[in-house]
């Protein structure tokens, strides 16, 4: 995919009523975009980029359901993040430093708000499907409900309609490890680098499962005296994160994923999902610890045309970016037959 | 029950080669010891004290199935901790300073071994009852090994018999918010407080459950913009370990429960478990996010006389210190009759 980036001049005024002058979009094309295009708007999750061919092998890219001859592939790196979109690490205007700490809270609307202003610029009046996992989904479900009358159909994948406390406690206990390292005060790019390695390594319990970790991750040797191995790939994929990401986005789109509620001056969650009008494909992953099943069938016992496919990886959760085969089939299913139903 | 304490003059040699010099072991007794006294030994979890009348209301005390009359109790804080046994924060009579940083690596079996020291000591030769839950059952488990012609009969409540790659990550996740947090390095009583906060924290997901926490940390108002009631919760549940804990003895005891192997150096697990004539009862609870009902299976399939019986509990894993009533029932069912079955 291309790798291109916009700047919106003016102010962007955040839900919480924040401000952010001159925003940059960055952003992945696939194909060519015309008027007859079929646009598929691609959500990346929380530590993701704008190119889901580098984080979503065998569903984006060439011979994959998503590719460039069928589609006008777009997926733009959400606000907050730091892979070229107006982040914490990026410049303020107003002061000439980086943001750091005083970014202002962003919400998953806002992030949505944003990828709305790149649609108009670029002449996109319909999208043929939007699709995200996880926050991806958040986003997407925002798009659904912010553009009725551009969305035609919504994909979500292991996703729901408004935060849990389950959810909101899982990124708190993240949150107050960066907190833990003094380092994130002193607004500086490695700040609060540690805390974010421990909070990665507890992001990571949600995103796999208690089967993924005791399969993968179990001890060769039977007399050993500490278990270290499964403690061993904790610290491998918190330094693995340290090394593309920073604290300072991390607790800023944790801060939006605790924002999320489809609901929100809508009348309440089910009133929201009843004015969908797209036609929607929902994955649930049966043992999804962060977005468990009936969060997935509470939406498509809201939205008018949703179908509710579920489906089991050892990875739980992070089987959104891991699970192509199944998912590819369930899409493909989805794309051919729209009627309503329920397929477990 | 009556608090005591007793210091036991010596080396204390560790399982994994370290050693402690003139160890003191705080422990709490109810009722009068006699040679006919049926003598229960109450194994306590991960952070807490000596007095299961404090933590474990409607299991332990008047009124309760374990009472001074009909037995004699016994609880002993356990290596490492910090409620008047050996800890970090205890003196190194070496040095006349805290060990801190400096207090070795401990196992389930050195805990055991201690209390066995103690045992000795009271001249108790028989143990009508071992029971524990969470590292609680670890102990009783090692116990009923060390001393298979003492203990009777042996009650595992959400336990298992070694620990597993994903409770492992958990604790790794834990002490990796403990790491950032740099004052833990300075060797100082109140050091890595702010990351065992967040440990703390990251614990608690695993204690609890999704319909814990949704059920009791929902937001109460529609349009909040960003949720924080179960933030909030994990703060003040991080306060409070540390307002009566301290971030040393928090590591010690993390790392002495990826010790956990009932098999090490006796031929694996299921040697092991085959190997104990202690009538058992093996208590799982079906939502527990940390020590799942296939583990507890796994021990009452290799124990010869094992009773398993599951229950469920909106609180998940701390169901044990909370369902006094179904576990004083099945308890009590054990107690009557002990043949093997498994009920559900």
């Amino acid at each position: 995919m291309k790798k291109h980036s916009l700047v919106f001049p003016g102010i962007f005024k955040t839900e919480a009523g924040g401000e952010l002058k001159d925003i940059t979009l960055s952003y992945h094309t696939a194909g060519t975009f015309s008027a007859k295009s079929k646009v598929v708007w691609i959500c990346h999750a929380l530590t993701a980029n704008s190119d889901p061919e580098e984080w979503w092998p065998g569903m984006a890219g060439a011979n994959c359901i998503y590719n460039d001859e069928d589609y006008f592939l777009i997926c733009a790196n959400i606000l907050g993040s730091c892979y070229g979109t107006t982040g914490p690490l990026s410049i303020n205007p107003e002061t000439g430093k980086p943001y750091y700490r005083n970014f202002p809270n962003i919400t998953v609307r806002d992030m949505v708000k944003a990828h709305d202003m790149l649609r108009r610029k670029l002449g996109i009046n319909r999208i043929h499907t939007v699709i995200g996992s996880s926050i991806g989904g958040f986003q997407a479900l925002e798009m659904t409900l912010l553009l009725p009358d551009v969305v035609e159909r919504m994909i979500l994948l292991a996703s729901g309609c408004r935060v849990t406390p389950w959810a909101t406690a899982f990124n708190e206990a993240q949150r107050m490890a960066v907190y833990a390292d003094p380092s994130y005060f002193a607004d500086i790019p490695e700040g609060g680098i540690e805390g974010m390695k421990a909070a990665r390594a507890t992001a990571l319990l949600s995103y796999r499962s208690y089967e993924g970790y005791n399969s993968t991750q179990a001890e060769e040797e039977t007399n050993v005296m500490f278990a270290d191995r499964a403690a061993s790939y904790e610290r491998y994929q918190g330094l693995k994160l340290a090394n593309r990401f920073n604290a300072y986005s991390y607790v800023v789109i944790s801060k939006a994923f605790d924002s999320h509620n489809a609901g929100r001056f809508r009348g309440g969650t089910a009133k929201a999902l009843a004015s969908i009008k797209a036609k929607t494909l929902i994955v649930g992953i049966s043992n999804d610890m962060l977005f468990r099943p009936e969060e997935q069938q509470y939406m498509q016992q809201h939205i008018s045309e949703a179908r509710y496919v579920e489906i089991y990886s050892t990875f739980g959760h992070d089987g959104f970016l891991l699970e192509s085969e199944q998912l590819t089939r369930h899409i493909a299913e989805f794309y051919l037959n729209h009627t309503k139903s329920h397929i477990k």
